[in-house]
């Protein structure tokens, strides 16, 4: 199933699928700098939020050879190189995650030969890549029991396994529900402007062969109201202390439409996207992109007229109290969010997974 | 000012402004047949609910020369041309509502010859097309009053000189409060699948030289918990007894998300827009398209790999419950919906507007 996955990660080198070419084309790239895989954030060609954390660990594994060989100049730029590649994309906080946990992988080795540390930056960036495989099927092993034989599941924007490095966050639920014979219907929103569920989500689902339906992002109401759809699935970009979610425009109408017809508000996400340090929404930074972007499709089809203005806000802010519960790889968090949240994460510290915020809590010894 | 309206008849002979190809391309063409009527409608080369009724009034006058010169031939192959041109499009009433206005002028002149017959159908189209220029500055007159200076107005779909044959339902409104110095900000939802927000509105706007705001059906939500909308405005399709609107697949969301952010939710449509042989919402037609719309942008970019599946009704329902008032020429209808819009309809028979259900009341004489 060669294309099953978006990025590889192979003797250091690093290679992705081009998201911006698909579904025309499964066109494979290979990231050859830190300029180069700051583009492919920047650009999209390699997005979802799980994914782009997995895949800047890499980068930074790739940028090595750049890097001087005095070790004091080998950290600063280091630093530089985090802090810029951290800069690409504001909103995801896996991105930031990942980088913190190679920053931490680097200072734990401070006092080695810079062949084991960087040794150790490519270990933790396996390390990032080999959990968030396992956090995927956690979270689809947990979020499957949330889904009934024969319900119609509504998914925004995409979420697969062109959104992580495994097999998804909450298209991973859905996977797994047809992989059980639950016989789901599932409908995609197509979500503009970047037509992810379109592009994306309608791919996978296709490469999967499970039925899917596509709806433009509009239709979601009417088909609630026609009782078609019994649960809602999202991911998210980042999850703050009291619950909430940031993830692609849209997601909360959508959570605003499902409460006003009593169907389930899930959002699927590992503990990479939790962020403690933030006590609500209102502080999540959302990104803002170019106004062409609505203004066409996809750069191939002009829309409105020049001078038109556009608002291009790539995602917002779904408050707690609409969501009904968040499964995330450790198990479903249903309110009170705040407290409930806390004890969770608290419990990574401790986890086998070796996660953690910035750091990670399984200390590497030197692998020379 | 030669595009501020869509269509012209002019000695017999109508022309269409053809909406597919704008804002590209401002072709105008000729509907030479009842067939070529039919398929422009079909085609929404001519779309909105008003303008599709006067286009289809002046259909049938361009078919006249096609119908036979023996009496009892002509009344069979008009109401077989009626009946033809009515089954084009389900949802809008407009059409149907014209179209019995044309077939009760004809009846009331099935004694004279066929040229006064004719003339009659002729004076009765002319009458359908003027009336809605003056059913739309009524409704601008009548809606401007529910807007505040500096207000954000949230429109969905095309309401204006593209969607009636004068100034618009809800555009008209936003144009009249426009043209009083309001300083309105005006948003636009592109309206997926065939983006007559992105396409029409925003050209409308610009032609008019309105700053107006383009955006993602899907940011609504978001923009209204910003605070930046303070009033939705949108058009109708066909209004049954109880209030309940059918309107362009998204009105519904909208409306609830509107509730939700205790924002008033504005029906904008002239008496022509009711249908009070429908109880309610339920048993209005809704119109299913092909699902190249959705899977597409415009039959230009395909979104979709093939084998996904497409939802593509083009109408949805707002149950009454979620309407603040219903702004038609007569006056701002407030619930009780069922109670106050029975009570305006009634009125429409001794109006001076001379409006009727499938007949008009004011009586022509011959015209020999």
């Amino acid at each position: 199933m060669m294309s099953m996955t978006a990025i590889r990660f192979r003797e250091n080198r690093l290679f992705y699928l081009d998201q911006r070419h698909l579904p025309y084309r499964e066109l494979w790239r290979e990231c050859r700098s830190l300029s180069d895989g700051a583009r492919a954030i920047r650009e999209l060609r390699v997005r979802g939020a799980p994914l782009i954390g997995v895949f800047a660990g890499y980068c930074i594994c790739v940028h090595l050879k750049a890097l001087p060989q005095s070790k004091d100049a080998f950290y600063t730029k280091l630093k530089k190189a985090l802090k810029f590649l951290g800069a690409t994309r504001p909103t995801a906080v896996n991105l930031s995650w990942a980088l913190s946990r190679i920053q931490a992988a680097a200072a734990r080795f401070r006092q080695y030969p810079l062949s084991v540390v960087k040794k150790a930056i490519v270990r933790e960036a396996n390390l990032i890549h080999a959990e968030d495989i396992a956090l995927c099927q956690m979270m689809a092993k947990q979020g499957v029991r949330l889904i009934n034989a024969g319900e119609g599941i509504l998914t925004h924007c995409n979420t697969g396994f062109l959104a992580t490095s495994g097999q998804g966050t909450a298209l991973a639920v859905i996977y797994k529900a047809h992989a059980l014979g639950k016989k789901i219907s599932v409908y995609a929103d197509e979500t503009r402007p970047l037509l992810q569920g379109a592009r994306l989500t309608a791919w996978e689902l296709s490469k999967k062969k499970i039925p899917a339906t596509l709806i433009c992002d509009n239709a979601a109401a009417s088909l609630m109201r026609q009782g078609k759809i019994d649960k809602v699935l999202v991911g998210a970009d980042r999850i703050a202390a009291n619950g909430d979610v940031a993830n692609k425009i849209g997601t909360y109408g959508l959570a605003v439409l499902a409460r006003q017809h009593h169907i389930p508000f899930y959002v699927v996400a590992p503990e990479s996207t939790f962020d403690l340090s933030i006590a609500s929404g209102k502080a999540i930074p959302i990104e803002k992109r170019p106004e062409d972007e609505v203004l066409t499709v996809l750069k191939k089809v002009r829309l409105a007229p020049r001078g038109v203005r556009a608002f291009n806000e790539a995602f917002d802010i779904t408050p707690a109290q609409f969501i009904t519960a968040i499964v995330s790889d450790k198990g479903i968090i249903y309110p009170p969010f705040k407290k409930n949240i806390k004890r969770m994460i608290k419990e990574i510290g401790i986890g086998v997974e070796g996660l953690g915020r910035g750091k990670s809590p399984q200390p590497l010894t030197p692998n020379p």
